[in-house]
């Protein structure tokens, strides 16, 4: 990672702000040869898009994307992709006001206080908006997935919503299409609907928690000891706005068992090996085990809210910061499909990765 | 972060096995004048030493570190600094059994997979043993932080050792370097003890989770939006052995707070800003605002145990695999002055990557 | 350089091919509050624009750039600048010929050996019109250097175009911006116009010698040993399409030289030290000396000419090319301002890269 | 590059100063199960060390390498290599004087003005010392390429020293191993012992010019477009000692040249295509044509010499520079195995490069 790149060989770096002419993504080091349309990128684009439905903010942009470079007739080259978002719904407003001010809670004032210069419109850099172009990125990733580990699978969901968790014992997978949550459970989708309703006619906000589920992933992809990839996936999630903690597999909770309760053991299957449970979350000394890769992050709640907060001036004087007109509840509901498409370009940067080093697939017999 | 080294302009590439001739770390991109003698980095590398207390492995090893490389008349001189450590505890013994099975919980069996070699004497690279590398690159972080920021400090401790956790209400920094624990509540240090002991003759072992606190840090340090200071962070501490979740000020709990709970509001103090809390724990956008920076991270019990657990070996076939000898109840213990020494080293990295890019300080200036 | 990136602190990423709808260059790291505009950048692009006389191609584009992100009110903000630049004349054409068909000297056929695909309009990612984006890049890096070290220059001309070569003595910098070749000497100017205008006739190309000369930069800039001044001069121009050596200072005559003629003496003057001669070329140990640093690289002739040379198609079948159409007699002329932002770019990398690890200015005193 | 390190998939880092107690090399990223043992990289070292014959500086040093790290049974693990070099003659001496006067030619004045701090003894890290260490993990890619592409070779000479050149008509390889110069000519090697005997006589030196050639490349390897295979080599060989200019295939000549005399004729062959003539020295836009890669450079002379030279102290004084003792004549002979070792890191490193994004071998087919 450095500056505004991340990825060994698959690198992504995005550009633009929230109320400039457009953003994007330029992707490098995609493998050729790999069939890629606007087509493709746009359905997950489609996902993160906001105005959806009324639990997220009421901008509404098409996020249509171009691929600038990179594709001959519908197939990567192995050449820089750009990937360009126009911005359409800049409303032209006065921002002298915001610009004077740091609202509690935003990068506002550190980015100020770093660069003595910042584009106030939306939040500018900061603005959760660059997500787009990560959801773009992860579009190619995903394509290139495809091709070349076709049975990995990339899911994303919310297990938590300010108060509200999912109840274990009632997820269904095939819920998370079905409601604007990516909750996989119909009864908390239907609860939670009412609770953000709530929310929102109050201006309040709360955080999430999502999980993001890896599977069919083989074993073997990590680079220790710091190019690991818990270390990685746990790097790109916690760039993501708002996040405030990842963990993979047992996580945090981990700090609380003991030895025999944390081992899972291992069998063999016919396959290879065969584990009887999955505390490490698919991860053991930084390299895939072959097991479902489980990673999950906690969303703080946007400090745009209306409830009066105390800050401060530009010019150091005291002031009071309500956040009026759209805005999400829950930035954490569209989290999810950034955090999949993270998920999804750190797993084939690692599956590169390791064909540099080792060559294609693992290397080691069981068996 | 690629293999293994990690930093953008203070680069660590740490080397080295557990039970090869010796290990270490490689540093570049320190700054010359920089006072630099093996005492300073020994004394780091004395408190992560195992053997100091019975709660610890009893393995002992001096860990002298050697410069070998990079000062002159006791400075820094711009070049990269060799640090070296000899291995001398390398009890020679039969190493076939373990070569051929895989203990659960142990990155024995990824190793194997994605490399198809692995060294089995100790562990080989994923040992713990190769953290001393990272305490004395920490060491150089260190004394390059006393001359170009000397306000700024790092502290780390442990709150929860398995079941027990600290008592805010108890806590005094003072205590930290009282008990062999790292923790700054006196009775617990006294309690977990007893805990402890009752562990190690169960052969039992426990997770752990540990705070560090970086005061002093200049507001203006984070280069968003992938080199993120808590992005940054994160990776450092998740890149240590067993670490299984990380977080930054409020963490994962900041998924169930309201917007109007988690805003830190901003007063204007006699020099600069003021915050009235921390939820943010010292980060915003990425970027530091100038409090204290707060990350908390979990260590998982190791699976080194008494309790036999069930595996398979190197051609598939079942077997049962119980540790016997020296290990560590509470690993977590001893990553303490690790996760000290990776936040050093990030700190610093940050430093030089600001001044790199914006010059010398914080560029914004507020009243 | 990692792909399409060159740079350390500012990091420049080129995309686009020639024949797509856009290219342009992905700029991180630069410095915040650097005055920039479109216009700013255009005057480079605009010295590089083909069509100008009629010894370039007589493709006409006006290669205007937009500044899709990075800027705020005419200032750097420190994030990401996305430059780009609309295609507006790629002449729809029958690329099924080309594409089936490899010609000599050209790309062509180590992009279809490595990557399986390529774009064949105009030479896709592989044309020089990618140096269009070097151009652009250049542009924020000279701004950069306007603001951070004002007194430094960099300048790019001709000393040599196929059998001609410049006469030292008549030599007078004033000169270069008054002819189409770039070239400090008016007499040779109006010799290799008629020169090249008997080439153009008989559908030849030749090649081409540039000195770049980089006056004003303070000692003390390099990176030893791998990323020296001297080795990233060279890889930036050696990455320029066409070019086969590069040199600095006396450079190749180095190799028939003795130690007495070659030393540099040293005398102290009154602002520090003098050199008697710079056979060096401005670099000692891969550190600027505060000399202006001389750079030189040749470009081959282009091998798109009327004269039919022998290859083959992608089935293996023997064939004939010859290129018609608008071409470049000498591809070496619009080399000169696409070195010069090369060079731009390398000098403020190092300039911002010094100050990350030692701070700003160099750091010994003489006298 | 960075700093101290170069490659992007086999990683070197290399550390330590002439006179310090050890240098050597950091290797990271090379396959894993890799037959390696200390001879197989002594060998190479043997090639380079001084004091061989009369025409190279008399320091007599064993340099020993030893494995630290990266082996396990005679096999690299995948994981960092360590290889030390013990210095163990550095005759102890005043180094005051040394250390107060800037030595024409050398870096002493560069890293003085850069870091404020030098070590003089024996020119520190400036000294051409490091390049052992360049050769020992030049052993580690010989022994990678070994396995991954056996029929690749690398094979260094010096086609010119001082004012003496061969003759091509008298080349022949086979001769390079007979003689002390490397040179491919028998009667040359003669005559330039006569003429080396009476420099060093006068206390004179001279530079040379080396060429190395790649043969059994495949094609494909190279990333364009700043990663080419040309700009890495030629900033593989810019980064050693005294390197003054570099350039591949036609080189510098190619600006004389038109494009019919540079063009190479494509032929179709047996195993795919044939190249009429090798202008373009194996490369074309960045990438291997599958032709002999052939790369040259120039090596100054050394600066000390007997001449006095005029000079000033750190103070600013004037000062005479006359050097006396052990010295090499032409340093450009030891420079010979130097670059065959980065050629071979290059070539490994693209080789892995290419199948990280490409996969194993070349993609499209001719024929």
């Amino acid at each position: 990672m450095s500056f505004n790149t991340y990825g060994h060989i698959f690198r992504v770096t995005t550009w633009g702000e929230s109320h400039g002419p457009a953003l994007g993504a330029t992707v490098d080091g995609c493998p050729p040869g790999i069939a890629l349309s606007e087509a493709d990128i746009q359905v997950w684009l489609d996902r993160r898009r906001p105005g959806q439905s009324r639990y997220t903010t009421q901008r509404r942009e098409p996020d249509a994307v171009e691929i600038l470079s990179g594709t001959y007739e519908g197939k990567t080259t192995g050449t820089p992709i750009q990937l360009m978002i126009r911005n359409t719904d800049q409303r032209s407003k006065d921002y002298s006001e915001i610009a004077e001010t740091f609202r509690p809670g935003h990068a506002d004032i550190t980015y100020w206080q770093k660069y003595g210069i910042r584009d106030p419109r939306g939040g500018g850099r900061s603005s959760a908006r660059e997500t787009a172009a990560r959801v773009a990125a992860g579009g190619v990733a995903r394509a290139a997935l495809a091709a070349l580990a076709p049975e990995l699978s990339v899911t994303g969901y919310m297990v938590q919503m300010g108060s509200r968790r999912i109840d274990p014992a009632r997820i269904d997978m095939a819920e998370i299409e079905r409601n604007p949550f990516w909750v996989p459970d119909a009864a908390a989708a239907e609860e939670w609907g009412t609770y953000l309703d709530s929310l929102r006619k109050d201006g309040q906000s709360v955080g999430a928690m999502i999980e993001v589920r890896i599977a069919g992933a083989p074993p073997g992809l990590g680079a220790p000891v710091y190019a690991k990839l818990d270390t990685e996936l746990a790097a790109a999630m916690m760039s993501i706005n708002a996040v405030k903690g990842v963990e993979i597999g047992e996580g945090m909770s981990a700090a609380g068992l003991t030895g025999t309760e944390n081992a899972d053991e291992i069998d063999m299957g016919p396959d290879g090996p065969v584990y009887a449970s999955n505390h490490a979350g698919g991860i053991l000394g930084g390299i895939s085990t072959g097991q479902d890769i489980v990673v999950r992050f906690a969303v703080k709640p946007t400090s745009s809210i209306l409830t009066p907060r105390r800050s401060i001036t530009r010019s150091g004087e005291p002031t009071e910061v309500v956040t009026k007109g759209r805005h999400d509840p829950c930035v954490g509901i569209r989290a999810v499909p950034v955090a999949e498409a993270m998920a999804a370009a750190v797993m084939l940067d690692h599956l590169l990765l390791h064909r540099a080093q080792v060559g294609e697939g693992p290397r080691g017999r069981i068996g």
